[in-house]
């Protein structure tokens, strides 16, 4: 067993929003007071974060000390040696973006929001900064007569090839990353889920430019499976970021710590990062998008801070015990699981040849396939029973 | 008021096992006796409906009768005019494919699903048909460890890939619509999504060649909005198909008549569907895909049916006459509906231009935007008191 | 078609934190400047209501103003003849209700509940309230270890003992509704539906003091049918307040306006609450209990407020024509919906006479039961097309 | 780590409906053949359970035949030493039940439900099972209009007490258990939740004899917390049997095998039948209802039933260690979990001490709760790295 002391080359990020939330929802006022996002990024280093990420108002809310806080932001990077490594715009918290910011109706908030990635790009190039991610949190509706949809998404979409263009020719080396979600704040939101960011990011100019940043919540939220969609993520490269928490399935927004809420699909969320079974891994900040829990003082906001990274680790190791264990091989084995790597015609194999083909399909209908042999090895590696 | 009697121009189309389903579900056996296909067609055809479309298996289930019942199926297509515009292929009935068809592990499972594909392929091009829907309802897993989702998309593509290289091939005139559902006969099916289908599309070798066959309550069994999602469908030029039907969110796929369920969401969808405020709408069949209840006798079957077809109609000319209504209008004005279509930035305007720009942002966040009322509008015409 | 304007026999009553919203959420402040809960008494009486209702801290946040405010707001009843019906006690938004009130592990924070509870109850006796609702916003927890729920309940049950007590010593005329809902803000709330709150009462001291003050989204968020859980309460006895409003289905509780969201649940919600089929009638408030939403500003406000008593009204047109339609009678008697009326045992029937019966059991199961048929009567009179 | 091999003591109880579902669904026919009750019972016997239950259709299906079965499972019985701990009637497989069984609108539909309830008694009573089970899976409605709820639930509350008032004249020793669930197959079903359940039967002649019999998915299925619900019935006194299984939140009915789906509401329904915290645990049957997926073949069909029992040994024995951990010991007295057993007025106290206290509300509101660490060693000691 390891000691799951988070290192650098974990790679583990937090978003300064996270553990400075105040604990401000719609039934009460903050119940924790207000956290220095430097003294925090100080803290986050101490506990072994090597990096962390912020939207420009968790950072700078104010011009007139704007400065400041950058020299001090970035002397504390510097001291701590970790990492700016993503950057985001708050484009969802002052009422200007009450009914979206670059899809919103009215065309001077469009612009002011534009406005405002712009700037925050240049601070994240400034900071050195690999990702630039957007979450379009107003973006969307409550109800069907306000929003046109269809026009609302090439509205979208020119802002990102805007976006793109101005990183190409200011030679920044930023790559952008969609945040999808199906609700919350908003009624409906656009780009729902991590299909609908994909399938969005086909018709961009730069597409090669934009991935996704995924959140576990946000997919679970509309009872999707996180694992399945970071592998489609992964099948079409797209995977740039991610934001892992945890949530209870369809109902408001939790941002649990890691592994709590389903640790069944954390586990499964580790394994697909890890490339398990393909020749493809995440190789990004393992970044952390949660809220510790409002009832929670202080000492709780560090605790649920080191219990992501710990869950991380402690899934890691299993995954790896997982997947090297023989029983586990054999299992698969039995399951066909690599079957699946033999494409279904042979290279050259005619059509004709195919249908020409005859077999007792009766007895395929009544084959093992092993899965819940091979589920059960996997619940037990989680349980740490084996 | 219209009379909502059903006319060609319509286009309404059923799927042969929606009147056909004999209620077997997972805690009973069928509650209604086996309607012949061939006779449902004669009844639907009387009822007012344009176009029929089936699985192979629910047609022909039988090799020894094939050639005769299609000879039957034939003679009725022809004497009461109406058209076999789609056809798809059952790949989920059979125990074969209870761990998936074209992504199945094994890979001899793969191969006789392709052989039925392409298969029926063939009786689709020679009926007629517009429209080969493929839905994978079997392709996905309970577990995480059974199945590379990886590269069991990439199985899915391939069997795309070399279908409509076939119908290309052939010199068919069939295009190809994917149907996405999250889940259900499996824990969590592939392409779960409008959004993951189209994502998947773009990684296809003839991606103009296919799209899209969503459901209505497929997308609310997730919370999604389908409005929103066949307009974004639309907007990607990917809305080939549609599957009409209502549902009361995430709960078992309940197949209910069109309007049964969300029926506000009804009303948005067939708004999307008539291209409401843009210039593009869908202009295919209007196909049903629900199921009479299990608690329904004969009588109930074709009363769903009809209720299916005036609903549509019913909405169609709501959304005809909200969007007519000067109040609307002038309602939309105020919601500033239209400010959409203007892009963000001016046609050659330059970036350096638009982050001079200052505005108050303060007077923008208090702006009316005047959603309630005009969704209030909509509802008091979906009411049928203005 | 009437006027639908409200009229004091309407019964109307809002909340005043329902239009005193100012739309702060978890991802951005307000967004509408505070409104003078005593001016939003006279606003809504102009609009029509009956009544107002509001927990302690919407009226009277300050002590200092207390009794200034009081003396406005009992000015402001006398002059516009609108009551306060419903008064309730704000137990989670202090950060001292973090982790519950009256069910909270720390005993300080119960007792400073329940003295804010025996506070308010003093003042709704003073203002002549009938129903005093008790929401558990924050009883509950994110996780398994932390709350003891058994015991909880028991310190719950303490708590409304000590009231209904406190309310029969002083003899004032109060009754009390406790309000379920089955998440947010906590991960999940003790007594989470209409049904758990009837249980919980069945084991009070005084059962007969204490009823249910059910919301439209609070069943709807853990889809549960509303109309199903209002005419269980009437079964019960127990529906003695309500809270209208709107929502999707499980996601983020929404407050919709009423009407919005699911319209079809709301026919049968007004259905219910006019005891068609029975003889057992709701006759309490209409109280609506809903959020206009952060992208309005003061107008949609207004606008959504009109919205729910106009929405109420027309569908309480359409139930009684509903009900009214001879065709409907018809169909009602096709579907043998009174037969339930008829004991299943005759008066004086024995067992034996029972069980010696022989009927024809398949022909029963081919039966035609008529729902299809009803429903879309029903649909069409909420579509106003009949 | 011991052995986890099921005992007697363990009191594992196994529908004989389980193991032998067929795997018949709404979208395919049977993957796996009959599998004789006779036969399962000796298998599960061998396996470790130390008890079946059974429906009157799984294992005597057949007039003709059923003596022969009887006689042939008595046997079994005998043989193996398990009991039939457990007996259920199928109200819902059958057509005759479509619409409802003993809450049909059709009265002989009622009339022959009863019988065959009271038939089902004499057979319980005949086999001393301990607990006749009423699962009403058919007692519900699509739509608003077809079913008069409040007079059907009168006719539930009739038909139980007729059952109840026969074993008390038979002089049986069996009592009832309630199970609810929210849909499927109807779309909404009568006592949707372990809430409505208890509600409903304080309304019984006979209360006392009846409880609940929970399921882990029903309850899930609506979001609901399961831990919660069943300590809301053992402080009812209600929790009279007992469902496991998994599910993965608001969808179709899974049935997944114990463990599967959501981990650690696992974690916390073990602990909750320990009565882990009061002097009140769950002593009746271990009782798995669950369904093998239906892609698995008779293999995995028996890995699953072994999956339950394991999966349950596990949980205990975390649950147990993390109780006796003088870590998680220290982390509840740090999160004051006990305290709460502390009446929140002292025996005696007047309302008016009570209301003379003064407290410093705000230090109150920043107290640490300690949720988080304490949850952190929960998940810790279920992931078996403590």
């Amino acid at each position: 067993m390891s000691d799951y002391t988070p290192r650098p080359e974990d790679k583990f990020s937090f978003g300064l929003w996270t553990v400075g939330w105040q604990g401000v929802d719609v039934f009460g006022p903050a119940s924790r007071p207000l956290l220095d996002p430097v003294e925090a990024t100080y803290t986050l280093a101490e506990l072994g974060a090597a990096a962390v990420s912020f939207h420009d108002d968790d950072l700078l809310p104010d011009e007139s000390t704007r400065q400041e806080t950058l020299d001090r932001f970035t002397k504390a990077l510097a001291e701590t040696g970790i990492r700016a490594e993503m950057v985001t715009t708050n484009l969802f918290g002052h009422p200007i973006f009450k009914e979206g910011a670059l899809t919103a109706n009215n065309r001077e908030v469009r612009r002011y929001a534009t406005r405002k990635v712009l700037r925050n790009i240049d601070l994240a190039a400034e900071l050195g900064a690999d990702t630039f991610v957007m979450w379009g949190g107003r973006e969307g509706a409550e109800h069907g007569g306000g929003k046109n949809v269809r026009v609302a998404l090439q509205r979208m979409a020119d802002a990102v090839n805007l976006a793109t263009q101005y990183v190409k020719d200011q030679e920044y080396s930023l790559r952008f990353a969609i945040e999808p979600k199906p609700n919350e704040p908003r009624g409906d939101i656009l780009l729902p889920s991590i299909g609908h960011a994909i399938a969005f990011i086909s018709e961009l100019q730069h597409p090669e430019m934009v991935g996704l940043n995924p959140e576990v919540g946000h997919e679970e939220m509309a009872g999707l499976n996180f694992a399945h969609g970071i592998q489609q993520a992964l099948w079409h490269g797209k995977l740039f970021h991610i934001d892992l928490n945890g949530q209870h399935g369809p109902r408001f927004d939790q941002d649990l710590r890691f592994g709590a809420g389903n640790l069944r699909g954390a586990f499964w969320a580790v394994d697909a990062m890890l490339g398990s079974g393909t020749d493809v891994a995440y190789d990004g900040y393992v970044h952390f998008d949660y809220k510790p829990p409002r009832a929670e003082a202080i000492d709780g906001v560090w605790e649920s801070a080191r219990g992501c990274m710990r869950n991380y680790l402690i899934l890691r190791e299993k995954v790896q015990a997982f997947r090297a264990d023989p029983d586990v091989v054999a299992a698969m084995e039995a399951a066909e699981v690599d079957a699946i790597h033999e494409p279904t015609l042979a290279p050259g194999e005619s059509l004709a040849d195919l249908r020409a083909e005859e077999k007792d399909i009766e007895a395929l209908g009544r084959r093992s396939v092993g899965h819940e042999a091979l589920d059960q090895l996997a619940m037990e590696h989680l349980m740490g029973v084996r």
